[in-house]
């Protein structure tokens, strides 16, 4: 049996999809957390100096959407087709984009131009793709792509924490499909009982 | 047979790899590139607003990455195993993270802001980067990933006009391995076709 480390600060963000998917397929796996403080002398030791890493079998592997798309492979959650898994794969980077947009006010080092984001942040962008995510979804019975559960799911599920925490409000708000979505993927039994387990600490 | 339309400005950078892609295949496609001032009228019909946007017999699909791993599975360039996969998709992933970092400098909005950005980007990012690249693609046989030809090292090529325009340097001066790789993909015939027929305006 393989064996799997997955490497990370103590919180959910870009960890928790590989964590989700890892539980998903009832893989035991060593849930390494390090402080702020331990982060310099960590950075130098990893592949391309960021994290989340994941060892597989003593392999260190960087790039966390790379890895949980080999895992959802894994879970029979990356589609049935070519297509299917493009498909997914498109509905997780637009997840990405909108990830980034967020970050790129939540972690702005100049004040004043993190402030002059805020607005168009809340106003524009997040509802942008919120309300996309929220007809697609709607159109596609209740899952991101083609009417059935895939990793796209539960990639938003396990980050939508952090992408709350990072833009002040709750992004589900008002969008009751995407509400319906989180609720489906958080009673998933290996996901409700890793996320009943997990440490508490958030985002 | 499946009609091909690609929908970009007209320059290289992230439509490029497609672009490459499917020259590789031997596809015929709709090279449609728009000017600037086009822009904010196309940009409304774009699925989330951003391009390249490719439209494979009729549907509209967007996120270029994603595109690109679907072309490369038909061309037999997305790995042997779900684990080559993995390692193509890293690769790939690694060069988007130089890519953002670069375009962090680039685009950034504020004069004062992105003077202070440049020289870690030179003397820091870039070569951290690069020299990765570098020793990755020595110890792999002159290629990013398992010593043959796949995605990823088209991907890169594409995309590395682009890289050096945004950086205002030469990424692979003093770099032999890298610049073995880009004759070697700038070699393969179908790629060398079409680079000789694409639009010459650069990036």
């Amino acid at each position: 049996m393989s064996s799997y480390k997955v490497t990370y600060f103590d919180i959910t963000a870009l960890a928790e999809p590989i964590r989700f998917l890892l539980s998903y397929l009832n893989i035991d796996f060593e849930d390494f957390r390090f402080d702020k403080e331990q982060w310099p002398s960590i950075k130098p030791t990893m592949p391309f100096g960021k994290v989340p890493v994941v060892e597989i079998d003593g392999k260190v592997l960087n790039q966390s959407t790379a890895i949980c798309r080999y895992l959802s492979k894994k879970a029979g959650l990356a589609g049935s087709d070519d297509w299917e898994s493009m498909l997914i794969d498109i509905a997780v980077d637009n997840v990405h984009d909108l990830r980034q947009a967020i970050a790129s006010y939540k972690y702005d080092p100049l004040e004043e131009s993190k402030k002059t984001k805020y607005e168009p942040l809340i106003k524009e962008t997040i509802p942008f793709y919120m309300d996309k995510f929220e007809k697609i979804v709607g159109e596609n019975n209740g899952y991101f792509v083609n009417g059935k559960l895939t990793w796209a799911d539960l990639f938003f599920v396990a980050i939508l924490d952090y992408l709350n925490f990072m833009a002040e409000i709750d992004l589900l708000e008002g969008r009751p499909n995407m509400q319906a979505l989180k609720k489906k993927v958080l009673a998933v039994p290996q996901i409700k009982t890793w996320v009943e387990k997990r440490p508490t600490r958030n985002p």
